[in-house]
């Protein structure tokens, strides 16, 4: 009788599990999908053949599960190899697996595709559904990706709360360290932390554009003129005016380099420069990793994507990722049109010097991410 | 007619405001108290006489203060001179403030006595108590001190959280920065997120010793080689065999020597020499300023102190310090003998070899700290 499969791919986010559990429900739901397995470690589970029956789990784990951080299964981030690829499609095949559910950025949107390629190709006939995943936000045709929102609103209170330590102890700049590489949809929800005219972030700094050290230091130097104090909000992967990440540790990754202690070097900068007391937080993982402050609209969100690629296999469709609209609709995408392709941080929600956002992009974000309440003082 | 005042200082937490509304409450009850004055900003709000009418303030707005991290009077940590401790006592007596209440750390209480006798020397009669305040809990004479707990509930669930993703994304060497400059209790917490054998925390080390590297890296081989994977929970003042912290950028801070990117480089150095992906996480002062995992044990503490603190004063007490029982019952000590002393971490509170921490010492935390409730996964 035909499967299906489900397997995760990228670094997991608060959410995922999420929309696995929508997965599972919505399965149940179809009789043409005689059973589900999760693939454990993604790609390296398939190949492996290390799956879980999802069917055969208690309905109490699945709850447990579905309200919990990091993936469950476990996930994988390396590329898959063409030979790797007919791999899988046989293993599928002879698994019969029909039904093909991928959770993951845009990266894995483009291995989901070859998947469905490979499988073509050897005539055998799958459907491939894509579950959107990133905390990034970056992916085309979305309004918006589940994980975003928690990881964002993670961010944003962070930033709230070091405003509050700034606010009570001042004469010092803090740099705080956002994650995103490339893109700036988390360094800009940092914006959602204010509420008086006075509170952090001072500063908000987007990776589309690169940074001069000279221009970051006059910021700076204003914003403490005014207060005696100044909370920067930057993103890893921040690139100075050279292209480079105003020398600090750098490490090939996966999407080219990646500084390692970028906030630390801007604040070991800023000190030398301004004679200034600085310091520098890297929350780092602990932004995607946790649920410290909960977002309910993104855990919907997730597990809407998750039942939505369900019915849209059910429903005959394949090579599609399932997409958000702003509201929480599900839509349907091409594979092709996500695949590889990264969405930035619009110019136009940048303010014209380009260290802030400007209102229409808190009032995109705002529903999604949820109020962050500001802590009271005197 | 004589009145009372509050003001803080050293670094914020996340319950000072409970302690402060606890004196609030309290002071409202005794008429000895015809008020109650918030220095702002601490020993500077003193020397400006910058002062907040708390008895004038609506129970809506203390009540939300009272819940929120942060100083919501403001606090200061610099040093005070002797003509400052006189003009402090000048400007108290100008006021008719009888009831002085100090809420901070060892050297806080320090100041504390020294404002005492700086007001006896001019024979003006001061009640001065100090409330306890600090999440290094290093203060003699009480089981522990407000402020360490939550903290120390962040910081197990921020290894909780990141045990998870490593879990999930295995193949990786991760370092979590723990607050503590010279005691471990904090450090020693993130024990409280393990339940399953493998989770993290695989290795915990604590300041109060020195740490060879090549122990270091040993210990750490030895982990990934049984689990494909290792969390190590390090001190902000870890030091290696030299008493250099391990190559890390260094900067005078009020206590000696501060390593400003320690985790950094233990990830960068354990790369280098044994060839593994590494990455770390500083949380920082997220571990102090916010809220994410509440922790209402702590906050109730943080509240008896203030009250406590109160009561003391009004039966005439002066020169001590309130304390707290394992149970949560206060007490009160002399300030002299908590003043300037920094309480480390047991001995006997950690493994021979000096990489975990010994089961006493997380039965003694968990019912400060609560339990950490682990995340499902498959």
């Amino acid at each position: 009788m035909a499967v299906a499969l489900v397997a995760h791919s990228g670094g997991p986010t608060a959410v995922i599990n999420a929309s696995l559990v929508g997965v599972v429900d919505e399965s149940r739901r179809h009789r043409a999908m005689g059973g589900l397995w999760g693939a454990r470690f993604g790609i390296d589970g398939i190949l492996r053949e290390d799956f879980v029956d999802l069917h055969g789990q208690g309905a109490e784990k699945l709850r447990a599960i579905g309200g919990a951080p990091s993936s469950a299964l476990g996930t994988s981030r390396r590329a898959v190899t063409p030979a790797e690829l007919e791999r899988i499609a046989g293993i599928l095949r002879a698994r019969e697996v029909r039904y093909f559910f991928y959770t993951g950025g845009n990266g894995s949107m483009g291995t989901a595709s070859q998947i469905a390629a490979a499988a073509a190709a050897m005539r055998y006939e799958l459907q491939v559904v894509g579950i959107p995943k990133t905390i990034d936000n970056d992916l085309e045709e979305t309004d918006h990706t589940p994980g975003y929102a928690t990881t964002a609103r993670f961010f944003a209170c962070a930033v709230r709360d070091i405003g509050g330590d700034n606010r009570a102890l001042p004469g010092q700049v803090e740099f705080v360290e956002v994650l995103g590489r490339n893109a700036g949809w988390l360094v800009a929800a940092t914006a959602l932390a204010r509420h008086a005219a006075d509170d952090a972030p001072h500063l908000i700094y987007f990776p589309e554009a690169r940074l001069a050290l000279d221009r970051l230091l006059g910021d700076i130097e204003a914003v403490y003129r005014r207060l005696g104090r100044c909370v920067v909000a930057v993103c890893e992967g921040q690139l100075d005016e050279h292209g480079e990440a105003f020398g600090a540790d750098e490490r090939a990754g996966s999407r080219g380099k990646l500084a390692m202690n970028l906030a630390h070097r801007l604040s070991m900068v800023t000190a030398e420069r301004l004679g200034l007391r600085t310091r520098s937080e890297k929350p780092g993982l602990l932004g995607r990793s946790g649920v410290a402050y909960p977002c309910p609209r993104d855990w919907r969100d997730a597990y809407a994507c998750g039942a939505a690629a369900v019915r849209a296999a059910a429903e005959g469709q394949s090579g599609v990722m399932v997409t958000l609209h702003h509201d929480g609709a599900t839509g349907l995408a091409p594979l092709e049109k996500v695949a590889f392709v990264e969405r930035l941080f619009p110019g136009g929600w940048r303010n014209e010097v380009g260290n802030d956002v400007r209102p229409e992009f808190v009032e995109w974000a705002r529903p999604l991410i949820g109020e962050v309440e500001p802590h009271g003082y005197f």
